[in-house]
């Protein structure tokens, strides 16, 4: 089975289980968040967890209650960055927030956060709970961790951001959840050797994911590319693109370069020029060779698994995943 | 020990628990969420659910865990809720929203949100992980639907709300989390056969504790009380004394009354109107005679715990939670 096609049936297999999760009633309270989770979306993160437990040779049933709880985990992260980010749609459609306006949309997150655990905490064996507890919620703290970071940088009008400062926002605020998933999926097969290296696999895809999608925002065909182009530089948004270009551009181009990030309004012209200077300084290509390095790493990281066939899953998924042009 | 005595000492057991569960790093998320809980608070939940485990023959500490990570959630919706109404203070310094803006009091909330669940399932054992998840989460869901329903009445402007909406409301806003602190109690020490006894018994006195709110804040003595007389009127807050009041005036007062209620800047006259007239049709007193009344059926609610002394704690804490002057 091809990567697309298994991921199209794992997620049936996670919609299938996820969508009862949400209660009927009150209506007020939760038909908004049966249409949000009913919006879509890549589900990735469950279909590592269901990958992994069958890469490291157990069912994958097994790990179906932790993957639902993953899914919904990142739902309830959605709609409260939507609010944090001020953004206006989400899948096509507006957001929470921008619907029923702020308070709704807080209470509306926080409601999806307790079915997270109402769902793991009932679905769960009781042997596999504390465990894999431990494994989401050290994933949750590290996804707010990442998240409160990166707005603390937004607050403080920061651009002085190191490489390894922005390593670790973005292994909490995207990587973490995603380590956790494929971490889940070993320890649910009972793959105590196997867990460091699918968690470390994780990880690494889900931070390449990460930078491919900043490079994709800068040098993407706008014909088949969903947002505008350079978005990520209009919303001042720190990227390893943009840390490589302040950090290496010399004085004069680095203090433009922070003035252009820094200004409210930006226009088309100021964006463009920043994509030049980044192209220019080599930082676009230093990001994706970056990703790429981190797609090998994870790659081999899977040496650790004993099965040709697991190996060959999710070696295909990494590939899948992180290979995207819109 | 007498009730003030030992809710003085119980809380220092909380609370040495409770502070090392903010972890010190990254402090730009944590700094901020381990002021605001040592702000400090009544403690009260997590005092019950030590009180609840004592009284049923157990070792306070074995619910310890779970009456900490009840606090937690106590401390995670109050940083929310502040948002969602706008709260200026809390606890006499200013809300995190109003000292960080409201994108980082959001994932403020959530951060302490994670925290919850990694304290329960680091702390607890793997034997009372899944069934006192089971109690937690039940609550944790109830808390999220109550505050839903009641942001949902502000955003329809509705006053036409039934005594079983109130209740609907308020069992989960308030009381559902008192229930489950005495609940887990019981869980805790193994006692079974009283779990559900205590759960009643702290959903009547959370429940009491609302109303006995509510009629204080329109009839406490200005010089003892800490807020405005009146405020819940000048907010619109929907409370058993104005649904009380709406469904018992004749149609001309009740226009009046309903109007006033939805007035978006009130004057004082008109605040001092509703009072009257809330005392005219004998509503404040229909509140505090209910309150009362759910004192005494929650104290009935002892009669299945076998210990007098155990009776005796729980009775003596329910007086002296729900009394107050201010």
């Amino acid at each position: 089975m091809d990567a697309g096609e298994y991921i199209k049936s794992r997620v049936e297999m996670v919609e299938k289980a996820m969508y009862p999760e949400i209660p009927e009633e009150p209506k007020e309270v939760y038909g908004m968040l049966r249409k949000f989770i009913e919006r879509g979306g890549k589900r990735i993160r469950p279909v590592l967890a269901l990958a992994s437990c069958s890469a490291c040779g157990g069912k994958e049933e097994d790990a179906l209650p932790f993957a639902v709880g993953i899914e919904l985990f990142h739902n309830f992260t959605l709609i409260h960055d939507d609010i944090e980010d001020s953004s206006p749609m989400r899948r096509g459609k507006p957001t929470i927030h921008m619907e029923y306006g702020i308070p709704i949309a807080i209470n509306s997150g926080d409601a999806l956060y307790s079915i997270v655990w109402s769902s793991i905490v009932r679905r769960a064996t009781p042997e596999k709970l504390k465990g894999g507890g431990m494994i989401m919620t050290e994933a949750f703290r590290r996804v707010a961790e990442g998240q409160g970071i990166e707005l603390n940088w937004y607050r403080e009008n920061r651009f002085d951001i190191s490489e390894r400062e922005y390593l670790e926002m973005a292994g909490g605020k995207t990587a973490a959840l995603i380590g956790a998933s494929c971490e889940l999926g070993a320890y649910c097969a009972g793959a105590e050797r196997e867990r460091a290296a699918l968690k470390d696999f994780g990880e690494k895809i889900g931070l390449a994911f990460q930078i491919k999608d900043d490079v994709l925002n800068l040098t993407a065909d706008p014909a088949k590319y969903k947002k505008k182009i350079g978005e990520d530089i209009d919303e001042g948004k720190r990227t390893l693109i943009t840390i490589h270009l302040l950090s290496n551009a010399s004085g004069g181009v680095r203090k433009k370069v922070a003035a252009l990030l820094g200004k409210k309004k930006k226009s088309q012209k100021d964006i463009e020029e920043v994509i030049a200077l980044a192209k220019e300084h080599g930082s676009i290509r230093y990001a994706s060779e970056y990703a790429e390095e981190l797609v090998e790493g994870a790659k081999s990281s899977l040496g650790a698994l004993g099965s040709a066939e697991g190996r060959q899953l999710m070696g295909s998924l990494a590939e899948y995943i992180v290979q995207r042009e819109r």
